[in-house]
C-alpha cells in the first residue's frame, strides 16, 4: 500500500493541527523553551512546559502527547523524564524523544539508553545522535552532527525494528523510517542550521502531528517535517539572517496557505535509499 | 471618586517608569526569562533575575518590586518564592503573582495557594487560573483558559477582598478590581494569544508600573495592560505572524509617543461587569 | 611592539572562527541562552549548553573554550562551574568568566571570587563587576552598572596583572587590558543597552575569537567586541527598537563583509587612560 505522502495529506493533517490544538507537554532544554513554544503556537497547538517530579507525570493526563528532549540535562530532570514517559505509555499517548546529543557524554548517552526503553513514538536527531543511540560508532561534535543521513539509515532502521518506533534522521534531506519503510523529506534550507533549537522545535511539532494521528506516526512525522521545512523556504526568500529567518519561520508557520502547501511539500517513499 | 484612567493618566505612569528605572527582580518561568527582560528593558524598567534560594531573598534589598511566576515550577525554587515574598512584604515592597497553570496539579495549586497567604499586591491570571485560586470551579487545560473573564469576575472580587489585593483577569477584555471596583482594558490584538509568555511579561510590566504608584495598584495595573495592549495594537498593523508581532511589541513599547498612548487608551470603570 | 588592531586583523580573525567553527561549551544563565547559542552560531561558532555535574567537565574534552556566566546562580550549578573551569585550566583550554552581579549578595560575590581563583584567561563585566571582582567599591544596582569604565580601570589593571587574565570592561567606549596595556573599543550603540544578554552573548562571542587565537587573548577579545558592535552599529541603522535592533544584529553578524569590518573598525591602544 502507498504512504499518503501529498501536500494535500499534509495540509489535511496541519488542518487537524490547528482544529483540535492538542496540548504537547514539553520537558525540554532550556535553550529550546522559547522557540518551541512559540512554534507549538505559531502552528495551532498548545504548549505545556512542565518537568519538576512533583508534578511532570501527573500532567499528562492533560495532554494529547509529550516532547522529551535532554538537551541540557541534569539529573533532577531526568527521574521526571523517565516518569513522564512511563506515565505517557501507560495512559497510551504518543511520546516522543530528541537525543540531544547522544555519544557526547556518558551520562547523557545512558539516560537516553534508559528513555529508549520506555519505548518512545518516535526518535528523532541528527545522524550522529541516532547512530549512538542505536549503538553504533556515531561520532559526536558537540550537539553537531559528522555524519550524514543516509550513513545513519540501516542503524536508524535497526533501531526502528528493535524499539517498535519511528526513527527520524535529520540532514540536508530528512530521513523518516519505521524500520521498514522509508521516506525522505526535501523541504528546508540550510541557514535553519544557524539557528538554535530549530532541531528542537520540529521534533515537538512532530509531537502535535502524532497527536492528531496517533495510528500512523511514520506519515505524520513526514508530514511535520514538510510542512516545517516548507515555511523555513519561504520565510528564506526574504530573510537576511539567521535571526529574521526565525521571524519568517514562525510567521510562515502561522500564515502559510492550502495553495503553498500542496503545490511545495517535497515528500517521498524511499525505501531503497 | 473617579478614577484616573485616561490616556493621559497612563502617559504620565509610564514616564515615570522610564524616568526613574524600577528595579524589578524576577523569579519566573524559563520560558518566559527573554521576553520579560526585554519587556521590562524597552519599557524603560530594570530586570534582574534571581531565584536560588541564596540570595533571593537578599536581593529583595535592591528591588522596587518584585515579580513571582510559578510557570515552571520545581521545589528547588518554592522556598525561594516564598522567602522572596515575605522578605518583600517585610521592606513593604511590592509584589507580584503570576498563578501559571493553577488548578492542572495538585503540587502546583498548593504552592500557589501558600503564596497567596503571603499577601501579593496583584494577582494576575487567566480566569480559569484565578477561579481555582479563589477555590472555586475553574477549568484547567494546560495553561489556557476554559472560562471568561467575566465568569471569573465574582470570584476574582472574593479573592481580592479577602487577600487585601488587586487582582487581574486576562481575557479578550482584560478585567482588573481590588474587590470593590472593576477596571476594563480594552486594548490588545487577540494575535498575542500565539505568542507565548506575553502574559508573563506584562504580569512583570505591571510590577514596574506598580513600583511607580505603590499607593495605587488598581490604576497601576490598568496603566500597565492599557499601555502593553495599545503597544500590541501597533505592532499587529504591521506584523505577518505572531513571531514580527513580538518584534513589533517590543519596538513599540520602547518608541510609542505620548500622542499615541493619549488618544488610544481603552480604559474604564465597569463596576457593574 | 605594536598590537595588530586594525579591521583587517579583526577581519582575519573573525574568518578564522567562522573557518573552523569552534565548539564553545556554555555555562551560562537562563536568559541568555538564546541569544548566546545564536549569536555564536551567526558568527560561525558551535555552541554547547552543557552544565551539569555529570558531564560538564567530561564535556569540555570536546571544546575549544568555556565560558561560564554566573547570572542565574544557584548552588547546583556552582559545583560545575567551578570542576569544568578546572578541566580547561588542566587541558589547557581557554575559560571566560562572565561575572554578572558581582558584589549584589554575598552568595553571588564568594562564588565569583572563587571562580577567579582558578585562573580565567578572560573576564569580562561591566564597570561595577570589575570594580567588585579587584575588591573595590563597586556600586551595583542590580545587574546595572552605577560607574564608568574609566573609573574601573585601575582596579581591572590589578586584577589582570593578579590573576595573570585579561580583563575587559563594558561601557560607551570597551577597554580590554592585560594589566600592561590598554586598547579602546569604540563600536557599538546605545540602545544595545535595552536588549538582556547582548552582554552575556558578546562574551561567549570572544571566547569563540580566544579559540582561534589562544596565544594573544588581549587582541582576540578586542576584536570580538569590535565586530560585535560593529554589527550592532549596522542593525541599528536600521532597527525600530530593541527587538529589531537584536534581530538585526545577529543577521549582521552573520552577513557583515569584509569591506565593512575592515573600514569601520574603531580600536585603539589606549595606554595613557
Amino acid at each position: 500500500m502507498d504512504l499518503q505522502l501529498t501536500g494535500a495529506s499534509a495540509w489535511e493533517l496541519f488542518c487537524k493541527v490547528k482544529e483540535t490544538g492538542p496540548l504537547i507537554q514539553c520537558i525540554t532544554n532550556f535553550v529550546s523553551m522559547d522557540i518551541m513554544a512559540n512554534m507549538l503556537l505559531a502552528a495551532g497547538a498548545s504548549p505545556a512546559m512542565a518537568h519538576s517530579r512533583e508534578e511532570a507525570a501527573e500532567f499528562v493526563r492533560l495532554a494529547s502527547a509529550v516532547l522529551i528532549n535532554v538537551g541540557t540535562l541534569s539529573p533532577e530532570w531526568t527521574d521526571s523524564m523517565r516518569a513522564t514517559a512511563t506515565a505517557a505509555r501507560e495512559l497510551g499517548k504518543p511520546w516522543v524523544l530528541d537525543p540531544v546529543g547522544a555519544g557526547a557524554t556518558t551520562f547523557r548517552t545512558q539516560t537516553i539508553l534508559s528513555l529508549v526503553d520506555l519505548k518512545p513514538t518516535l526518535i528523532r536527531g541528527n545522524a550522529s545522535e541516532v547512530m549512538a543511540v542505536a549503538g553504533g560508532v556515531g561520532t559526536v561534535r558537540g550537539v553537531d552532527s559528522t555524519a550524514s543521513a543516509v550513513e545513519a539509515l540501516s542503524l536508524g532502521k535497526d533501531l526502528a525494528r528493535r524499539v517498535g518506533c519511528v526513527v527520524a534522521i535529520s540532514g540536508a534531506t530528512d530521513l523518516v523510517t519505521d524500520g521498514h519503510r522509508v521516506v525522505a523529506c526535501r523541504n528546508g534550507t540550510p541557514l535553519l542550521t544557524k539557528v538554535t533549537a530549530t532541531g528542537c522545535a520540529v521534533t515537538a511539532l512532530a509531537a502535535a502531528f502524532i497527536a492528531c494521528a496517533p495510528h500512523d506516526p511514520l506519515t505524520a512525522t513526514a508530514h511535520a517535517l514538510a510542512v516545517f521545512g516548507l515555511a523555513a523556504e519561504l520565510a528564506a526568500r526574504e530573510a537576511r539572517g539567521p535571526a529574521s529567518l526565525r521571524v519568517g519561520l514562525l510567521d510562515a508557520l502561522y500564515s502559510v496557505k492550502q495553495s503553498q502547501v500542496c503545490e511545495n511539500v517535497l515528500l517521498n517513499e524511499a525505501n531503497d535509499t
